[in-house]
């Protein structure tokens, strides 16, 4: 069976399939992710939950889109980290319109867009809503991985450490164990530190620099995390897009 | 006293005091809110909190941003029902750098953005952000009022009714009854219908259309709002951001 | 009978005028007029008129846009009085267009946008042309107030003092006797300094600071104002866009 | 003496000069100037004065913009004539402002753009004004050549004919007579049609369709234009730019 | 026979052939050219090829757009000679664009466009293809005119000196030979020096100060350029432009 | 020794390197490249060499841009091919300056931009140029790999099959064969088929479906392709641009 990676085949394979298929455009970021993650997290969590998706339900993945929108400081650290490269929101939402604009004249009819970063959710809307007007007869899926989890597998996940809400979960237990599943190459649990915020402003302020942010880029602890549990989260997500994605499309 | 509200007030008035006192900028939207409410929730909440506010504070009150960032489906209802006026991102992006960059060349130092239409947020933030890269001496801040209750308001405005969450709470109690507060001449609860939505998607999808919303753009209930728990809220909401800016800025 | 002003009114009651009914889009400004007259006096005009037309021929008013484009300094005294508030063109375009757009996606047919400043003009035309080309079926009216008064009018506002042209006309007779009628609690005549401008330049010079502006930012001398006057002008203008548009619509 | 053309000499001559001399920036249009003119009308008279201004002061003039913003039906006969070739607004304030920017980063003090076409003059604002935020030291004048003719003049142009209005003098007197004075070549009176229209709307309307304009184009009469008239109009101009020029720069 | 540029005729001659004849854009720059060509040397050649060719095949010949896109330093000397003033690629796309669509809008159906500037050339075609989608019955031809020189005429022209290659044939023998023929009073041979460059460095390296070009602006050789040559060039590449255009709109 | 890859490093690592290092940011395409080859292969080339480059002189290697400009007909295939997905040019301007000036922001100061598509280069180039108006104190070199390579090299590569040029350059010896070095699972010569173009037309003509591409979108050979020319040409190009950069940054 050849890849679901569109980048890892040819024109003639992608024509084949196109038709029917649901194309998968996994949306991740180049930001900070503590001492012991890589820069990558969303876009390997993104890339690693759009293949599975892909292979249960016969779709394809189109190439990951590494850059995000920025960082905020009580949701991923935010700009001071080196590192962290973040897009505009017109450039975000302009690159993900153009990708899929290039798809539906291809001929596709079915998009999903895994979103793995919690910042880029409001720019890819706006992509995608734009287009929507246009091309009437596609439909379009767009969700983040983490809002897609079973409460039995949160609880596992969660098992020790309590649940500290989805802002600060950044590189700590669900990230760090899929990270650990799908790329246990780039982890290095032996650089994490406890560290983390102690609970939301309920506003924003800039300069960012008036924000305080723990030194290390860590706003939850990523003690407990283990591939086991990233497998566990990975099953569960793409479960649920698997019956979602048949129910809808 | 003169008025808090620029528009009130000539430009020597406001020159007397930009120097020093917090500029709020409220945000609204022009979208359906049900039978029972106005088009312009949006824009009398956050008008009257910032009302309140700079009374407290000593601040000026810019006038209402009063068309917002699309409404989405499953946290307002969504572009299908007439009246909603939406604008794109980049347009309002650009109306607020637009109104905060004249600030800022009038001299104005602090300035706090009081946002309340849910999704809003990421394209005020977006102006913010560039803004402040080049205005480094400004201090912003901008939130959403549902982020600044206390626990124990929140007990007493969801008494009988369970709270649904922020996303579904449109149109509901907590906007009902400050609507009650702030234009109780523009609030018809005979009209009202119960009605709403069983639970968020947890996903995005388009056309619009596929979105099942109820009939009457309520997502939650709206039963039990009252004028008294509107001045709750808005007494509590007011305190809390006036602590906020007497203390950041 | 209901409100005309759209934000007062339920999407319900909307939906039920929207297919017939003429659209008012008022666009005014946050501009210094003077010290005796408040920031938002095209604001204020603007809308007072709509609501007067509205009334008259059936109609809606839209939420007022209440920036506008930037002032120069010998038709409004320009950029250096604070609590100017300039948008720039593109802004004012696109916020222009996005809420037309809206309109016209809810079903509207019959749009009037009702002008307050002079310098928005090319801006607001410039989005209605853009609209016109993709919406063929939609009817676009734009003027500005002082474009439609009768010269029998005319003498009677200009009875004493001789009419200095509208570009100075800038918080002067026409505008104060106006907002006298319209919103007299935020007049204050005693403020009032006879003060103006000799003639126009004829070229427009950058910087800004290079252009002799009176220190109190009239431009022609506001004596003689009343709220007779303004109920003349108001009345007289209402007839007139009554009469065109039911017309040319 | 060389040329006063910036693209009639080398860049050694641009640089002996640029530091010093005032720049011109002639804009025009392309645009139906009814059956006798071409369609080059504004830029040839925007041209040519510009020659004879800068010759008067020691400027020299740059390249011409030949495109201008769009037509109005009642200014100018509007977008449904053939031949009439209309930029958007954002276009011609880029291009301007690219051009103007440009100048200033070869070292240029001093700027005038000498406009030739009603309907570009917001737009050259537009340009000018974020321009001149960002390069406080350089002088900027704007201005269109009926701003500055003399009331004897005038009187001599308008002889027989009484004056219809700027906004109605298109391919009329004034124009037809400059145009016989720099381009004899390209007049044919023995096309010439008595035309025109009867009086302003003070209003406009779209789409354009429902404007009307008469067929031939004109607004107004050109009856009793000569090449004499165009001469006294140029040079009357001139003298007074040039003493502007002197005085302000 | 009446003149083949649209500036020159008026919108009734321009009516009666617009339909079927093709029209040529001219596409030029506003560049150094050494210290014996003027600045002008591109829209010169584009301007007087777009003549021979549109007298050949029955065209017209739009306004040239006589500013182009940056001047590359190893292409064109760059941004550091005065007089060079260059569009950014945005708005020399949506300058070609909104020329294009016009034209098309007034029932154009065949478009050439004619470059004279070797940068210019992606831009253009940017907004081509941005046109091509929407209109699809239209056929847009652009070509540089230096891809359509006949191996004989190239070996003739460069009978003595070796041809360096287009990058670096900028203000060389066939730009030097062309504006010999198109316009002899501009060329100021008296003033060449012999210079260049030898050889092109294979990348782009900013700030351009950090790139070497030639004192004067000249990367080779001008040195046996005639006006003789420039007639050989502009004959050979009309036949050749004129073969295309008939062949294939 | 730890990746050069900054999505495989954690921001500590990225931080204790970046002040002196050179950072690689690699831009590719998704675009057909025949049977036999991936949609990536643009992506994979200019990620490989700059593996290897950033190796040689201890530089670090940005996340792959990995959608790229359109591709033309007759140098890429163009946008008939289904899985060609291309950016608009303003799109990628944008998304390389963000990149750029995030990598700026973070105090990088030598940056190379690596480009393995063709028609990326002028809108790469027009994100450098702006940028680098506003960080004068920053060195960017930008190249194409077709740009450095010695002579020696192409006559060994192409030692049976005459070279066609860079623009029909696609899918062929040279690509192929990097390909097969650095992704050799990608390749399936098994399936390719002899093609191509006979000449290059010298003009670009749109609809794109006028220009005849083979149907393969191979437009030269590949035959004769292999690992080892891969080899050569990868560590050839790679030691000119190390060397380039040595010297320059």
């Amino acid at each position: 069976m050849s890849s679901v990676f569109m980048q890892e085949i040819s024109w003639q394979e992608f024509k084949a399939k196109k038709e029917d298929a649901v194309i998968i455009l996994p949306v991740g970021s180049t930001e900070q992710h503590g001492p012991m993650l890589p820069l990558s997290v969303d876009a390997i969590i993104s890339t690693g939950l759009a293949k599975m998706i892909a292979e249960e339900i016969g779709g394809l993945v189109a190439p990951t889109v590494c850059y995000g929108y920025k960082s905020a400081p009580l949701s991923g650290g935010g700009p001071l980290f080196p590192g962290t490269l973040d897009l505009n929101g017109a450039t975000l939402t302009a690159l993900v319109s153009d990708i899929l604009e290039e798809l539906i004249r291809d001929g596709v009819k079915k998009i999903f867009v895994m979103n793995g970063h919690f910042e880029n959710e409001a720019f890819i809307l706006e992509a995608i809503d734009l287009l929507s007007r246009k091309y009437e007869d596609v439909t379009f899926i767009e969700s983040s991985w983490w809002d897609q989890i079973s409460d039995e597998v949160m609880d596992k996940v969660f098992d020790e450490v309590p649940f500290p809400g989805w802002a600060l979960e950044h590189a700590a237990i669900a990230e760090t164990s899929m990270t650990m599943y799908f790329r246990p190459d780039l982890v290095h649990m032996e650089r994490f530190i406890e560290d983390g915020v102690d609970e939301e402003l309920g506003y924003s302020i800039y300069p960012a620099s008036k924000c305080k942010v723990p030194e290390t880029g860590l706003l939850a602890t990523a003690r407990t995390s283990s591939k086991e549990k990233g497998k566990l989260l990975a099953e569960d997500i793409t479960a649920h897009y698997a019956a979602i994605l048949k129910d809808r499309m």
